[in-house]
């Protein structure tokens, strides 16, 4: 981790940057791919999963019985936990429930809007090492409460076929009504056109590799909605005198193991804290099981001394951070200042594990940089919000003057005359 | 309009679909601009405006003094329409404000979300015949009222280098903070990269003809956030046998005279109604200015009728229109069937044109089918909603144990660490 100290504001720009990568040259794949899947259907998807997952399937739907029978694979600590994380994020989410509230904005014109949910979605959750059950609550959990009618799960299967219990057994309790295995392109390319088997779907949700964001960009351009577009995960955190070196440290890990992209930046006014935090990460990683993706990660990383708190908060803007730790005294004094982050953990005891996990906040959020313009994901990502009007025959006789004028500024004539039958009636 | 019988529910999904375009093969060109503006800034903009839009500009920003002398240029009249429509669209959207809930989904750990504005967002108004001023207030109005800091608006200059002073104006009373008078793949490029005078924008906002929307897309590619993908505008139109023939056909004469590509359809269990409404559009045709537009229109739209209002419901809900009118008696019992629709109009004297300009609702609407998956405009475009949570010592003993299960099953031992070490402190 670079340490530097006290840059002058002209310097910012640069340090604020995230290392840039080439975009992958994969449009091409991601063609091919799609045009199979739109041609041959399930044979195409069935043929790519023998060639890039190894693995030769029947079916690609996981049959209903070995869903729930994945309960029975679970330690009963992890359905607690689970039943844990699930029970916030629901509780979280069920307050984003938006009730509608008719307003007459002129006599006689009541407006308002209702939220409808999408019919059907699509969570992508991606393969490796270890299985991302905790997507799965943080997708499918928003997507039962919108009350979307289809929520379909693909993930990639092991070389035998198979889906990790944990992944099924997250799938079960969310609410989730269909699970395939199938993985990358020909996951994105199924559910943004549809097979016989697995259904067409008005959103896609999801992480993924460089392949899998090429396809969702690729499906989003066909008219298929995304969640948002994706990046490396990142954290930034802002560290007064009172911060723990341990804690800070620890947080820092947490993401810089998630893969040798990952961005970590630590910004603090206090020098004697940043050197602290930096031996303490040397002391954690000897022990730590991802030391070689952290070490990756953390070359690319930097812990920079600004004069104050103030000056920290700016330029933590600057970043626009997915993730914003403020390990301060009375953090949320803060707060006000925070122009762009996907999500803010205040104080001492709030890591950025716990919104990953099991405090009810989503951790689908917005990376590189995409905090300046996106949110993360949350009830209205799975509804769409529609506006309603009922007019009066006193309500348009009140508008209607102005109506016209305007429509006979726009020279458009047939909008004029709408309103003037009407008045003519009224 | 083609007349259709009581269809068969088979027959449905083709009679739904839009007229199949192939989408314009522009990226060449598209590209072309982007990489010339990004190249050469304000000269590459000036460039290709003196050969698109025939005029040679020195300044592409509007002076400050002709933006407040466009006030002197426009009748009270149409002032008094755009300050009657500017009341409304304030109300309504003041009413999408969120208020910042605190829940504490466990004990110790509070969570909420907070709105921030974007910063700087474009606003693009196509030119044209006439000046389009109407979705000047239905973008900036919104773009104020969220706070964002610079609301910058292009559009394409005469062929003596002018605006039309009604977009000025409208300009004027709704806090954009700044005019150039750029059009086209260029004023979306600019906004997009930045140049010496148009600043880069976060997200970029507004209608367009088909170079506009491929330069949205290219845009959004790049990074930049637009406000929805586009396409021809349209209603559909579900009358009852309290439907009046002449309102109906003013209703879709209104949306006709878009364009050549608008769409409108009619729904109705009246067959009497239906053949009513098609002599009164014949009638209401002769006198309009823009019937060429309208008649092209109508060459390929449909008058359906259904068995039931029942049945008209599902139809719309499988074409998901742009604007649903429901011309019915007590429209309002239909809305809870409303399941994909931009927006909706409830009622004989609720006209399309009314929220066109001046109920309040916002008119940036999904079209071609988008209504499935995306809202229109609101207050929420103009914002993102960050996630805070506050977790205290208690907070974090109550859900830790949840947390290193999970990170634990996951294979994410540094998450499941800094819980650890807080658990240890606690």
């Amino acid at each position: 981790m670079k340490k530097i100290i006290l840059p002058p504001p002209h310097a910012w720009p640069e340090l604020a940057q995230r290392p840039t990568k080439e975009p992958a040259q994969l449009e091409a794949l991601v063609k091919e791919v799609f045009n199979a899947v739109a041609e041959q259907s399930d044979a195409a998807v069935k043929d790519y999963t023998a060639r890039f997952d190894c693995t030769v399937l029947n079916d690609l739907a996981i049959p209903a019985g070995a869903i729930q029978a994945a309960a029975r694979q679970i330690s009963p600590t992890l359905q607690e936990a689970m039943a844990v994380a699930a029970h916030n994020i629901e509780v979280f989410h069920t307050m984003q429930r938006e009730v509608p509230c008719v307003i007459e904005t002129s006599p006689g014109v009541r407006c308002w809007r209702e939220s409808r949910p999408l019919e059907c979605v699509g969570i992508y959750i991606p393969g490796g090492s270890a299985p991302l059950f905790s997507t799965v609550l943080m997708l499918g959990i928003p997507a039962r409460l919108a009350g979307c009618r289809q929520i379909v799960l693909c993930t990639p299967p092991n070389t035998e076929g198979k889906v990790h219990p944990a992944i099924l057994y997250a799938a079960s309790i969310t609410g989730v009504t269909a699970v395939f295995r199938v993985g990358g392109i020909q996951a994105i390319a199924a559910m943004s056109i549809g097979t016989s088997s697995i259904p067409k779907v008005d959103k896609i949700f999801g992480p993924g590799n460089q392949y899998v964001t090429a396809a969702k960009q690729y499906a989003q351009r066909l008219g298929t909605a995304i969640d948002m577009p994706a990046g490396p995960s990142e954290v930034l955190i802002i560290a007064d005198h009172t911060a723990r070196p341990d804690f800070v440290a620890a947080d820092l890990l947490s993401q810089a193991e998630h893969g040798p992209d990952s961005q970590v930046v630590l910004l603090s006014p206090d020098e004697a804290l940043v050197q602290h935090t930096l031996l303490e990460i040397d002391r954690q990683l000897q022990t730590l099981p991802r030391q070689d993706i952290a070490r990756q990660a953390l070359a690319h990383s930097r812990a920079i001394v600004l004069p104050d708190m103030e000056a920290c908060m700016a330029f933590s803007n600057l970043y626009a951070p997915e993730h914003l730790i403020i390990a301060a005294e009375q953090a949320a004094r803060y707060a006000p200042l925070v122009q762009h982050a996907g999500s803010v953990f205040l104080g001492h005891y709030s890591c950025e594990s716990a919104g990953d996990y099991a405090s009810g906040t989503n951790h689908t959020l917005p990376t590189n940089g995409f905090a300046r313009q996106y949110s993360g994901v949350s009830l209205d990502s799975f509804v769409k919000k529609i506006t309603f009007q009922e007019i009066s025959r006193e309500g348009i006789q009140r508008i209607g003057p102005a109506i016209q004028a305007m429509a006979k500024a726009e020279a458009l004539e047939a909008h004029r005359r709408a309103v003037a039958v009407r008045l003519a009636d009224a």
